[in-house]
């Protein structure tokens, strides 16, 4: 029997949610949800029904968990607590300073219903968070980085688009070299902002704008760009479109370490993405997450997980005896 | 209160596990047992009590985990389950083809008792199977490969030293950086044996030996070294202890994947270990094991596990609030 699954939201997670439920034969595409007309939204997929947001309670017992694909500004904090009184849900909450928070309105919801729900899913939280958990666990004399990029920041790129003058912008986040260098060498250096990442940003001006004091303005930014070395190249609005319309990210997280007598061997732990699509990428966690939380639900858990509370086999669509035989 | 544990065994790993368990605040190392005269053994960490193995009964109720530090051909398949008895139980049994019948064998005798033993732990298997797991499961239209090295083989360390003239000889198991970047170039290609890795070896030639006859016997040993591209060299035994003394290791795991309509996005997770000293890193995950394994107990789980079994937050020392906090 297959996990039935729906879709809370339909952007570019939503879309990557449908692909990667495609790729997995043990999960069943029930319905997309969206707040928007359901006949203005043509799903990736074809067949895949679109419902109004407001008729989701309809589908109690017929789906077994929801895919949150909405904003954590707005959308996830109201969404998911009120969707876990009905069905099992995931989402990809990232904002990292009010996930206690989350995690609480999301624990009571779920619990008073009897659901599992697992939040803050994706990469970063999500796959970082593990590969941080699991390297300081193992080498607790020690220290991790977490490096972002190469890729699109979409607030960095929003940042941008505000600027008097600018027609249209992207901006890239990439990782210093010489610092993740650094970082290997097991010396465990002090890094400021600055010697972390670089911000590289691609600019169309609107006609006959001073592109000296849009560069300025941009670099001299508070939070955004003051704090890194930019730069800011003007492009033409074909280029931008032809070279960059593509939301490629991804990073690094580092641990050295030491062991031994007097901490004389040293340990490098170091996990990178490189991903030609964040948010492709980001659902295809959401999804395996998605199998995780019917499972856990199957075993008498309820209340809200994270990633780190997931036992990993849950979620391969292997059998444990597969996977004892296939991966260890 | 602190968790107890013993370390059953005491070669380079079982030393390894005493330092590694110095770095942990909330365990308690009670005592070394050895098969040896315990006068014999003098423990890397002073003040821990050595005892016969034989006496590793009278310890039930005076330490609740058991770090079984032997060897996968004879000693493990006996000791674990044996000790799974008496003790929650950790091993690094890393025969990857008999691991299903260890698993069993641990099962059975953990169910019996009420016991927790987590089986097949370090890095490989161990760390390398989860992010294999992690991978495919994200990534499931994807292909991974594992390489391992640079890092001192044992085994093969071993039949060097049996080749006649040979005193003493160390090789190591060396990745091909062509290969590495033909998998991080998401074309997933596929790689013989010699394409993945090359075999490098040190030896000390006996007085008057044959050398020409020795590199001939080296390079044309079936399973060890005839399927690779090797080279041999031969040094002073004085060259020997001064610059090949160490047991690095180490190794990547990497899956490159696709997602999109027609797969026209590739995403690759590449995960990398660089390890000073091979046994002292196995031993600080076995560490971390030991945690989660008096922690299952304590949440009722009875028998067999591997790390794919394991919730992650289990492995930190950490509360669920604290992870949550820091590392999401």
């Amino acid at each position: 029997m297959s996990i039935r699954v729906g879709v809370f939201g339909y952007g570019n997670l939503g879309r990557g949610v449908l692909l990667a439920l495609r790729a997995c034969e043990d999960l069943e595409t029930v319905a997309v949800f969206t707040r928007r007309d359901p006949a203005t939204v043509d799903p990736v997929i074809s067949g895949v029904p679109v419902y109004h947001a407001d008729r989701v309670v309809e589908f109690v017992g017929r789906i077994d968990v929801m895919i949150l694909c909405g904003g954590s500004a707005t959308d996830l904090p109201v969404q998911t607590p009120a969707l876990a009184e009905h069905f099992h849900v995931v989402d990809s909450f990232d904002t990292h300073a009010r996930i206690p928070e989350h995690y609480d309105r999301v624990d009571a919801a779920a619990r008073a219903a009897g659901k599992v729900g697992i939040i803050s899913v994706g990469w970063d939280p999500g796959l970082f968070s593990l590969n941080r958990l699991y390297a300081g666990a193992v080498l607790p004399d020690g220290r991790d980085y977490t490096f972002w990029g190469k890729g699109v920041s979409q607030g960095h790129s929003d940042a941008i688009r505000r600027v008097k003058g600018v027609l249209d912008g992207k901006q890239y986040t990439i990782p210093v070299e010489a610092a993740l260098d650094a970082v290997r060498s097991g010396e465990e250096p002090t890094l400021t902002t600055r010697e972390k990442h670089l911000r590289e940003c691609f600019v169309v001006a609107k006609e006959g704008a001073d592109l000296a004091a849009i560069e300025q303005e941009i670099k001299s930014m508070p939070n955004y760009f003051a704090d890194y070395d930019t730069t800011v190249h003007f492009i033409t609005k074909e280029e931008l479109a032809r070279n960059h319309s593509g939301i490629p990210h991804g990073g690094f997280v580092i641990r050295s370490g030491r062991t031994g007598l007097n901490g004389e061997n040293r340990h490098l732990i170091e996990y990178r993405l490189k991903l030609d699509s964040n948010p492709e990428f980001t659902a295809s966690v959401l999804v395996a997450y998605a199998r995780a939380a019917y499972r856990l639900a199957a075993d008498g858990a309820v209340g809200c997980k994270t990633v780190l509370d997931v036992p990993p086999a849950l979620l391969s669509p292997m059998s444990p005896e597969e996977l004892r035989k296939a991966l260890l």
